[in-house]
């Protein structure tokens, strides 16, 4: 039953999700049919009718809101995948049902993001966190450098973690206006091992608009954690592209890598099997037991943006979506946008009012009016919106019109 | 629509799942009763006639069989954990709500366990095969031994992680007669590290029926992966207990980690920070994104565990539902089990033909009547019947059938 309290508040509008929808997956690969009606069950065996408008507002930075599709089908799978008689928490990842989640979900990557048949597509546990130390611990030795463009606290991390095991320079930096801009030249070293970049603020709001110039022939690593499959990528132009997968992918717990062959090939060999990239190449991400169900939902999630028409159509859904808080933001005599204009991010939208009070009492209002997850990183303050793909636009929209009447109301 | 036919076969009993169950959480702990509704939502907001019929039997090693209860919470919280408009997997691991989870989930797992306060409930990623190295890293010196008692190829894969770090001895291995047995006595090296042992050994169908005597003052490790609270458990005589969650406790990708605070803070200090111990104590698991599902998921089976009467009542449950199925085997003229008496599992039963080619036919024949994982290790053949602490009694009465009626068809 529902708390009679929550009744009044702003909700995801009914509209979108009253209508029937047509099933999420469809048949698109080389599966055997009958491994592929696992995976692509057609049928919804419970049709609850549920009551999408009491899903709330959830500017969560992460873990962050997914698409209902996605969770309909995960939820329609939790007791039995397709018809298996196994959930799929419960199917080993050695058995053919999990093997056709597993095909799915990296034929539906590969498909995606256009990505050339010398990249190895892994999925890895760890987060983010723990790509920082594998990069370097695999590609960098000691007596070499490595640059780093800093645009924000996870690109320091990164960079500390690199210090551990061999030279970290830092290139670029936007530290000295306290990361609200995304730098325009870099100092490179000569012949680094690699440059690493963190394509995505999330506590900054800011977002790289294209790649860096790296260096001719030196392997540009991504962190791509907050924005990956905003927009279409060349993947060409990586040698390694990782993320954590709780905003724009599936849930938390699962990492994906997107590596180039050669520099699986040439990854560290006096460290433990677990933290070489050659040992999850060799073994499809199943050297030892995955995260089954992280897998799963990523591949549900790579069939959504799918649908939505590939990464093309989902960046321009997005370019829609931030426009109108932009737009507000840019004339607002109340709020502020932190980002500079050139450097702001699709997926985060950063703002401030200048007054702690009104910030916190605009977090609080608009807490209780149904929208969740505005109130920024504690290491900045001010408000963030965490829009990533799977946030609908009427979602935007309803804020900005929360946000009007609450400067109207000043 | 079910696949007709499927009809005929071998399912759970109808019975055990049709009758009305009360919700599986009952609020227990000192959390809010707001928050705590989040979590121990009372209310099946989707009452779905659900087929539990159809769900096989599975024998899967692991990931495996959950409690239907879990499943079916899970399912009702996939779209939002309780009132909250969010799903469980799209809640911030720093929001209230997954807060309110977390702490439960640690307070039920010590209740469960007793464990004493000076000990940590880690939530790690990575699984076991990153605890064979993280174990050593953090707790083994260069010119330092640990003696590892070796009763298959886990601790076989943790004596070669330990060797990148210090010296491990092999103080006892069953290795002799292909791990059908657990030592009875060991040789320890003067002043180890460590004592590290696996307490269950799902290919060879292997349990330590206690802990080994480690000398007096050395810290015992435990690799309890595949069998972790299938009975009580003295914590106190252990320094580390570490489970991948995928057989005993959830979904694959979380682990769980006992820790005696001593040896978290006797850790190493010169690896990454992700890899250290100290790192997920000082910041209860939240150091960065944790699987935030898979401690959702643990935390409903503890509640389950408590709910069947705590661990005394389970090992009673999974004697009865083990010993039919030994007992059949002691007398079959067909079928005999591989582990010796008095060093078998209660996990995994794992038996043979003497025949390769029955075995197969004996398989696939299961297979077809809705018996399903029941294919034993590739390293060693035969068959192992997985029945971890959720697998149904009944399950094993039916397989105990089949196998009988296979029997006495040849």
């Amino acid at each position: 039953m529902w708390q009679r309290g929550r009744r009044a508040k702003a909700r995801c509008p009914d509209g979108e999700f009253a209508r029937p929808r047509p099933r999420l997956l469809a048949p698109t690969c080389r599966l055997t049919a009958s491994l592929q009606s696992l995976f692509t069950q057609q049928i919804s065996r419970f049709n609850p009718v549920y009551p999408m408008s009491q899903r709330i507002h959830n500017f969560s930075a992460g873990p962050a809101v997914l698409p209902v599709e996605v969770l309909e089908e995960a939820r329609d799978n939790l007791l039995s995948l397709g018809d298996s008689g196994i959930g799929i928490l419960e199917h080993s990842h050695r058995g053919s049902a999990f093997l056709a989640v597993y095909n799915q979900t990296v034929a539906d990557c590969r498909k995606l993001a256009n990505i050339p048949d010398d990249y190895h597509v892994l999925f890895l546990q760890g987060g983010a966190s723990s790509q920082f130390f594998m990069v370097p611990q695999n590609l960098l030795q000691q007596d070499q450098t490595a640059d780093y463009l800093v645009t924000g606290s996870w690109s320091e991390k990164a960079v500390k973690q690199a210090k551990r095991f061999g030279h970290p320079h830092v290139a670029a930096s936007s530290k000295d206006r306290n990361f609200c801009y995304i730098p325009q030249t870099a100092e490179y070293s000569d012949k680094p091992a690699y440059v690493h970049f963190t394509s995505n603020n999330t506590i900054f709001g800011t977002q790289w608009a294209s790649e860096p110039n790296n260096p001719s022939g030196v392997p540009l690593i991504c962190d791509a954690s907050s924005d990956i499959f905003c927009r279409p990528i060349d993947v060409r132009k990586y040698g390694l592209i990782y993320a954590g997968a709780q905003k724009n992918l599936g849930p938390s717990g699962v990492t994906l890598v997107i590596i180039r062959d050669d520099l699986v090939k040439q990854g560290a060999l006096d460290i433990p099997e677990m933290l070489q990239y050659r040992t999850h190449a060799e073994n499809e991400s199943a050297y030892n037991t995955p995260p089954t169900f992280g897998i799963y939902l990523m591949g549900l999630v790579f069939q959504w943006m799918l649908k939505q028409g590939g990464l093309s159509e989902i960046q321009r859904l997005n370019e829609d979506k931030a426009r109108p808080l932009y737009d507000f933001l840019d004339q607002s005599t109340l709020f502020r946008p932190t980002a500079d204009d050139g450097s702001r991010s699709l997926m985060n939208v950063t703002f401030v009012t200048g007054n702690e009070t009104i910030d916190k009492r605009f977090i609080a209002e608009a807490k209780a009016a149904g929208f969740d997850g505005l109130k920024g990183h504690r290491s900045v303050g001010g408000m963030r919106a965490s829009i990533y793909n799977a946030f609908p636009a009427a979602g935007v929209e309803a804020l900005v019109s929360f946000m009007r009447d609450f400067e109207a109301a000043q």
